[in-house]
């Protein structure tokens, strides 16, 4: 992963021409290069004596204080993280980075933790966008990265049940390859695919852009194990039980702040023989909404269902690669379907009688495919962005489908307010029965403060999407950026129901702290 | 509700001959009448001065001390339960019975329970068969039922986002009633139906014999409120949200230990206009698990899955009233279809192909009619046992696929070994992607001391379920009953974790002492 942008190195590079005319056109553009890797300013690395003591519990070789390696491991992937990042400011790099190999060290290494007083960020592929790898430091003795890349196994296969486990340092990619040995896979591809990890996708309740099919992240998760200051928690009987409160969605969602997730038990899918892309246009995001609610509702709708509103179908956003070339209007609604042929058919029969009914046009595979070919690269787009003066980010919610129109109202309003001139497109690509997300990108020019600019706007937009009866966040988690408003979202005692449960696990309070709780 | 026995008065009798000749020739009879309900020896009533404290917040007339309301909030409809009470044992009577009208009642009399420090049991249908409605007593001012019949309000119908708010205190048929007035359904329907509410499927995660299509109750929650010594805790955002853990899933299944749920937003459904019963035989239990499981992750289920076991085929139990008629082997299936008619159909083709695939015999709509008509009264007849001299009583589970065989032959291996000479009867009527529950019945003779060969019987069963990878209970929830093996399930630091939760919502322990934690 490149120190200051999204993924591969290889794979950045300047905006693509009818994409730099069309931002020319509506924002302007200037040259805003970040600075370079050797003039980033890192915070301290650990004492030598705490290093030594980690080396005690995973060996020498797994503690590394080197720059490259802390810068590495420096917040996440958030527009403002990339922006102090880009500015030379990596005052939030840890102490050292160490590398556990299993459980067993994980769990020494949080003793150890406990004992000197060093604060502990779990670290899994590093793509929070919500600050959730943001560590307190004043009191503590010091702050370590706890990467988990070594725990890459697949630790069990159960084919009759459906299910494995999966420890938490997989990378979604290597666990879909483990998987595929046994013609199985998990299903879970959300736009961090190429990066994130499983543990991530736990302690952050993860959602894939086939939700519809394969479910939330939490939803797959049957049992998982977690290292904590208390000691090993293991939660792994049943598909379903009664037996108390589920403790698991205790844990899911935690973000290391109540312990380091290890393992987890997900259900597996046979690999999909059959995968089809379609799509439709709608003529508009309102007969949009309605149509993908009725798919949604039929208990039989494609495992990818995602609806642009008016102005990300005219920018082509579903595409990357395509940003600033023609669009033929109305909204565009992309059906992919994946499982064994017979099923397909059923589903696919079912969705387009539907679509058809709401009123929808077939626009042939080209479309589908064109985003099945860029799903992960909007990442990229906004790092070439960001290189010519264009403040440009996500934020998404989610709501019950009668409080959905009146949320995208209010996000809109105010997210145009607050960046003005500004370009605001979002989409809807996580159905339920009585609901469903939505997902904006805004773009606007950087200004001369382009960080305290963003956090102004999303102070202001935040707070009108809970207003209007939104989420505080679909998909990504609280981590620091959303932490203010989780009393509006869960109340005062909702509140102190995670506090008590930080207090009883995290006494000292060294796991993941100022993220959460 | 009788006051020893199960369901309406009116409709209790004597075993059926057919039935009474089958017991005879197994297990032998003898009549073991219960006392009269004048016999029956309560606690006392609460010191009037606490009843005046009570009366200020509900008024006088719902502060009800009369024996005959005392004794119908004793205790809940578990044979051991039901053994005391035809004992004339009444001891867990509570001093009074406090009927609030609304949340705001509800917070008042949990207030003044804090301030008196008087133990209090949130009472909805009095169904549970696990003792979760008997208080501890020592070092209480008193103890009082909460019973919830008047917060008896369908809140709010929200048909576009298909969701209800419904209060706790209302009764599935009540509930269905108010739902039917706007075209709306819940779809749950377990046994306990006819009496139990709302607020005890949420506190208990109850499961329907509908669950295949509508999901456990824990599932169709998206929102609720609850009453706690801490004040009023109100989630309902998003039918899915990442902003930290799921704190709904912290009140469900919390038994009323965690505050008094008052009402809760659910997922509804159109009524069914199309329902279709449909009966297999299966050649053997085995055979019959393949088959549910490939019908389970088909994605096409119907609502109902139910498998019988040999024993419970033969015996006929999925028909109450044909207990004792010929049965013609092999394992019984019924599938219950229920929708639109188009999607029935869908489900029906794909479901039928399937189980044709794995050697089912159709049977024709008798069995599955014989199932619907009698699918509440197995409780009825259990008291009809009771009369007769035989131990009757059920337990149940749920494992992964894989560990399914083991703990059912596990669990028969124990019932019969304790319960001998006895009937072990099982069947399946929850199942998911990755596993399925598993529902004994058992039937032995009293003995002396039928209480305490229950409990050597349930002590051993429960042994051997969690040994062999069961969950201590898939849907009547931990009490009092299964209250000792609760460490076993979720280990010491997940048993941490619930106490840290009772100590900082509920810091006295008033809310339904000796209930789960």
């Amino acid at each position: 992963m490149h120190w200051s942008r999204w993924g591969d190195p290889d794979r950045s590079g300047p905006l693509a021409p009818a994409a730099r005319e069309l931002v020319d056109a509506f924002l302007g553009t200037r040259d805003t290069p970040a600075l370079a890797e050797a003039e980033a300013r890192l915070a301290p690395p650990l004492p030598a004596h705490l290093c030594a003591t980690f080396a005690g519990v995973v060996g020498a070789e797994q503690v590394r204080v080197d720059d490259a390696t802390r810068l590495r491991h420096t917040r996440g992937k958030s527009t403002p993280d990339l922006l102090l990042l880009r500015s030379g400011d990596a005052g939030d790099a840890p102490g050292a980075v160490v590398r556990p190999a299993d459980h067993d060290q994980v769990q020494a290494v949080v003793d150890v933790c406990v004992r000197e007083h060093v604060a502990l960020v779990p670290f899994g592929g590093g793509t929070s966008v919500v600050g959730g790898l943001v560590a307190d430091r004043d009191g503590f003795a010091g702050v370590i990265a706890l990467d988990l890349a070594r725990l890459d196994r697949l630790v069990e296969v159960d084919p009759l049940s459906g299910t494995a486990v999966l420890e938490a340092g997989l990378r979604a990619p290597e666990a879909e390859a483990l998987l595929a040995e046994h013609g199985l896979s998990l299903g879970h591809h959300p736009q961090s695919f190429e990066y994130a990890t499983i543990g991530g996708f736990a302690a952050t309740r993860s959602s894939g852009q086939a939700s519809a099919g394969y479910g939330r992240f939490d939803e797959m998760v049957l049992g998982l194990t977690a290292a904590t200051p208390r000691g090993r928690l293991d939660l792994d009987t049943a598909p379903a039980t009664a037996a108390g409160p589920d403790l698991r969605q205790w844990l899911l969602g935690s973000e290391g702040a109540f312990g380091v997730i290890t393992s987890v038990r997900v259900t597996v899918h046979p690999l999909p023989v059959a995968v089809l892309d379609e799509a439709w246009r709608l003529p508009s995001f309102a007969a949009g909404l309605d149509a993908v609610r009725e798919v949604a509702r039929s208990g039989l709708a494609p495992a990818v269902l995602r609806l642009s509103d008016e102005t990300e179908t005219a920018l082509n956003l579903a595409d990357p690669a395509s940003v600033g070339a023609q669009s033929d209007g109305g909204c565009l609604l992309l059906t992919g379907y994946e499982g064994t042929a017979d099923g397909l058919a059923v589903r696919r029969e079912a969705t387009t009688a539907l679509l058809r009914e709401a009123g929808a046009e077939a626009l042939g595979p080209g479309p589908g495919a064109a985003w099945r070919r860029g799903r992960y690269d909007g990442p990229y787009l906004r790092d070439s962005l960001l290189d010519v003066g264009v403040l440009v980010e996500t934020l998404e919610t989610a709501a019950l489908w009668s409080r959905l129109p009146a949320v995208y109202a209010a996000a809109r309003a105010s997210l145009g307010e607050h960046l003005d001139p500004g370009l605001v497109l979002a989409h809807v690509s996580h159905v339920y029965d009585n609901g469903a997300s939505l997902y904006f990108t805004v773009a606007a020019g950087q200004g001369e403060d382009p960080l305290g600019r963003w956090r102004q706007a999303k102070t202001a937009v935040t707070d009108a999407i809970l207003e209007a009866g939104g989420t505080l966040t679909h998909h990504h988690a609280v981590g620091r950026d959303h932490k203010p408003w989780l009393e509006r979202e869960v109340g005062p005692v909702g509140l102190a129901m995670l506090r008590a449960v930080k207090a009883e696990l995290d006494p000292t309070g060294v796991l993941n702290p100022g993220v959460l709780v």
